[in-house]
This record gives structure tokens, C-alpha cells and sequence, in this order.
């Protein structure tokens, strides 16, 4: 069920992920051209299933990369892949990750992430 | 680097995350129409992929089935929510990876793989 | 914003789109092994995204056959492929849809649709 | 059947759907590579499928923009997002089939589109 | 450009690739919701592409294959396979096809082949 | 079964295909991350797929473009189109695979991997 709390605890939750890469949803082009969505997301996806029991942080990130290797969904990628790092996951298990979505996914698909993977450790510096 | 031990090591693996369901390749179509990719498949996948130290096992369920489920590989989808159970995965954390798959591959895909999880629970008795 | 309302408004209108198949959430898997998901969904996507004001009902059902065949979500293609029947779209309008999407998706793509409309349809009577 | 009218009805389709953008194939690289695919393109799918009665054009304008979203053909989408607004969908209606997309293609998958939307609407200063 | 002998070239080639299961269009769900797109295909897809010079009739036939299986359009993988064997491909080669497969489309995609074509295989006697 | 001059094969193999963009591995994301994984796909990829008998390499690299087209994963279908030229396809071959995808994948689909193409011809000087 909806909560009043929800906006709010979305809004901890991605700021807990992204870190010092947070911004309060201002300019991105969701944010511009439909606000009201923006906001469902930080409510709904941020609020209630990133904040949910029963997974741990750490393992919501990592099937959150691996889905997003899977489906090339690259900027997202990158951005989930420096959340990871935030979330628990360390650089070592983020390759390990992209390892095996080689076989599951086909090689170019992993190859891809790499190249996102040793973007953001660079400018995590990790 | 290739060991002549990987192929061992990937049947030990492949029978710990299959278990009853485990049959040494018999009878499947990639077995009878092409034997020496079944066989490299056990060797590199299971014997030099899955045994790799640096994420746990269960956390190496959980991305194959994140990762399946994004692609919609719905029989070795099937197959892995099994294997899950095997990895150390339990029903609750796999039907939470199957709800955060909803926000991050859509609704309908995560629709198909609840369907498969209900049907191997069942068979599991879980 | 979240509303109270949202359930409600959501269960009104999967039951406009649905029509005679319409149930409650009984007896699918998501709504078994994931019940607030189920609810999730029907308060968010019927409640507060079908019923946006800003896009006539059968142009949200066009779109939602269009992208449903190109990523091939069969089972969900067929449900929404007769949801639009209740949406407001005629038998034509479906089909030109469908060859429309030959040519931007594939034609593979569009026959696996094809088959599917072609159920409905008998099923419908239309 | 064919008609030797296709390709002059195909090109004033595409005159007509992509307005000032237009230019008669000159310089892509199809035209360069396979003048004679850009020409059956331009007399099949502009010709013979986007000028079919049954379908209004907004609404074939639409299923595209939802298709190609959901496919992630990205250069293609931006293009047809502009298409659109010459197609008769608004500004608003637009956005409205973007955030449709959020629930059925995966949230990533719409921000892309958001992306996209973003730039075009300044180009085109709607 | 358009011939008028498009359709009866398209409707040979069609033969040729389809032997003993070749139907004149009857009884698909295609022919019978959209007979003219079903038309438009022989026409365009066998008459106009398939039949184009430049392109060994074996290689186009192998491409088809490796990528219905990337898209995973089964139902139509089935039949292009079944195909294969009337434009020149050996048993041995679609295996190979479907090997090759594995590592750039993944193993979960090229298994599901694999059980295809190994029904192929066997109602074909090869 | 794995044999310890694999990796020597499929070097030789990956330089056959890259001529003169070949480096040693050296640069890539992939390489600095996963030096294993690298040398893994040498060995296993290069070594033991791309090396089997019984599939012309023209063939191979035939299907790896309609593949890579397929899924559209771009800077890898640029690489295979280069590679292409070097296992024996010509310019026109390649460009008679691509305008078959158009209509197996989707125009959108084909056209971007035109647009490679054209860069690939005009660095290759072909």
C-alpha cells in the first residue's frame, strides 16, 4: 500500500546509492518533461522496492547490473555500476558480475559493460 | 588459463546447482547435436566460470536469473529459479529479485518469470 | 502524488480493459507469490498511469500492442490485444497496427503477433 | 499489389512526416550503400504502409515512436519523435506514451526516450 | 523498382525454400487478417530480396538462421531452419551456425536453437 | 576437450581476422579488467569456436554480422564488419547481409548498421 513516507524514503534511498553523484532530480530530461513521473519513480521505485525486506542491498544492485548488462540499457548501466559500489559491491565482485554475464548474455554484451565498468572506477578511483 | 581439471570440476558444480535434477547431458538436444560444445560448455561455464572465487554462489544465481529474466530465456530461466534454491537462494529472495525485475525490465517480463517461479516451487515443494 | 484512491481507480479501469476476463488478482502466479506487487500494480500502473488525462484510452492501448510485440511478451501481447477491443479499438485498427510494426520491428516479429490476434479474435467474436 | 504510383506517394509521406528535416536521400548511408533499400523502403514502408487507410496517422506516428522505444533504436526514435509533431501528436502526448513506456519496457529503457524527447522538442522549439 | 513478376519470383523462391511444407499462404494467421501484407511479403521479402543477386542463396539462408536465433523468433527459426537444408546448408553447418551462436548470442539463446533444430532434424530424416 | 594450444590458435585466428587492428589485447577495457576473461575468449572464442571445421570462415563471419546486427551491439558489429573483409566478404557481400536484416530484424535496425558500414568501407579504403 501507498505510504506518505514513501517520497521520502525514496529520496534517502537514491541519495544513499548515488552518493556525492546526487542531485535532487533538477535536471535530467524526466525530470523537465514529466515531473510527475520523476517523482512516482524516487516514490515507487526508490521508496518502495529498493527499500523493501527480503534482499539484500548489496544483491538488489548486483541483479540490477547484470538485468542492465543483459538488456544494454548503457547509460543506466554506468550509473548502477558506481550505485554498486555505494551498495556494498566491491570493484572485484562488479567484474566478477560482468564475467559471467559473457556466457549468459553473449561476449559482445559484456564487452560493452567493461568498457562502462573501467569508466566508473576511474572516476570513483577505486 | 585452461586445467584438465575444469571439466571434473564443472560436472561437480553443474550436479550441486542441478541436484535431482542433475543427468550428465544425456538426452538434451545440445548434447546429441553438438557434444563437444556440451562438453565445453560443462568445462568453461560451469568448471571455470561458476567456480570462480570473488562473488559468492548464490549471488551467482541471482545475476543468471536477473539476467534471464530481462532476456526472457524462459526454460533456462526455469531451470536457474531451481538451481537458485540449490545456490543458497531462498523463495523469498527470488521473488524479490523477480519484483525489482519489474521496474528495471517491465512488468510483462517479470509477469512471465512469477509464472515459471510458481510452477518450480510447486515442483520443489518450497 | 500517491493518492488513496489509486487502488481503486486502478481496479476500475483494469476491469474497463479487461471486461468479461476480468478477476480480481486470484489466481495468477504474481498475485500468489507476490501479492503487494499485484497490488502495486494495479494502484500504479491502472490506477495512475492508464488513467492519465493528456492521451485518449485507445491510443494508450495502440502503444502499449506496439511495444509489447516488439519485445515479444506473448502471453501479455494477447491479453492487451483484447483489452483493446474494450479500449475502443476496432478489429482494423489492430491489424494495421500489427503490419505497421512488420516493417519497424521485423516480420518474424509481427507474424508471432499475428497468430496471437488472430485467437483473440476468434475468441472474441469479432 | 505494387503500384507504380508507390514511391511518389511514399515520398510525400516522408516529406510530409519529416517537413524540414526532409532531404531526398542524398546523403545517409543507406542511400550510399544500398540506394536501391533506401528506394524500396521509401516506396514500401512510406508508399504502401504509412499511407494505408485504417490506421490514423497520429496513431501510426505513435505505435512507431512506442516500438522504437521499446526496441531502443535510438538515432531512428529521435527521428520519429520530431516526425510526431508533424504527424499531428502533441507535445504532451508525446511525453504521455514515454512515460506509458516506463511500465511495460522498464524505466531505463523511457529515460533514454526522455533523453531523446528533451532534444528534439528544443530543435523543433515546442 | 517495383516488377510486376515480383510476386511470381517471390513465390518461387518461396517454394524453393520451403519444399514439401510450401502452402500457398492459406491457412497462416497472417494470410488470413492481413492478406495483403501476406502478399507484400512474397512480393517484397521473397520476390525482391531473397532472390537478389550478390549473395549466395546458402549465406542468405545462414544469416537468417543466426539471426532469428539472436532474436530468438522461434516459431520462425524453426522453419528457416527447415529451410536451410533447401538453400544448400549441410545438417553439419546449421550446427555449426548454432555453435557460433552461443558465444556472441549467448548459450541460453543458442540452446533453445538447438532444441529446434534438432526436431527439424528429425522430421526432415537428416 | 580443451588443448593447450588453443590459446596459440586462436591468436593467430583473432590477428587473421583484425590484420592490421590488431593489438595483443594490451588497451581494452576487458583486458585491464578481466585479463583472465580476455584471455579466455582468445583461447575459447578464437581458438576453438572460430577455428572449427565445417563452417566456411566466411560463413562465420557472415552470421557474426547478421548477429551482431541483430542485437545491435554496435562498436562490436563495426569490428566484425572490418573483420568481414578480412575473412573473405566482400563490400557488396556485407552490404547484401545488411539489406536482408532490414526485413528479418527491422529497417531501423538495418540502418544503423549501415552507418557503420559506411565508416568501416571508407577506413578500409573499400
Amino acid at each position: 500500500m501507498a505510504d506518505k513516507n514513501d517520497l521520502a524514503k525514496g529520496l534517502k534511498m537514491r541519495k544513499k546509492l548515488t552518493g556525492k553523484r546526487f542531485s535532487k532530480g533538477g535536471p535530467t530530461a524526466l525530470a523537465e518533461l514529466a515531473p510527475d513521473l520523476d517523482e512516482m519513480l524516487n516514490e515507487v521505485i526508490f521508496g518502495r522496492v529498493w527499500t523493501r525486506p527480503g534482499l539484500e542491498l548489496k544483491m538488489r544492485s548486483a541483479i540490477t547490473i547484470a538485468a542492465l548488462t543483459a538488456m544494454q540499457r548503457l547509460p543506466q548501466l554506468k550509473g548502477h555500476i558506481a550505485n554498486g559500489l555505494n551498495a556494498g559491491l566491491s570493484k572485484k565482485e562488479i567484474t566478477e558480475i560482468l564475467i559471467h554475464m559473457a556466457f549468459y548474455a553473449g561476449v559482445p554484451t559484456a564487452v560493452n559493460a567493461f568498457q562502462l565498468a573501467k569508466e566508473v572506477f576511474q572516476e570513483e578511483g577505486v
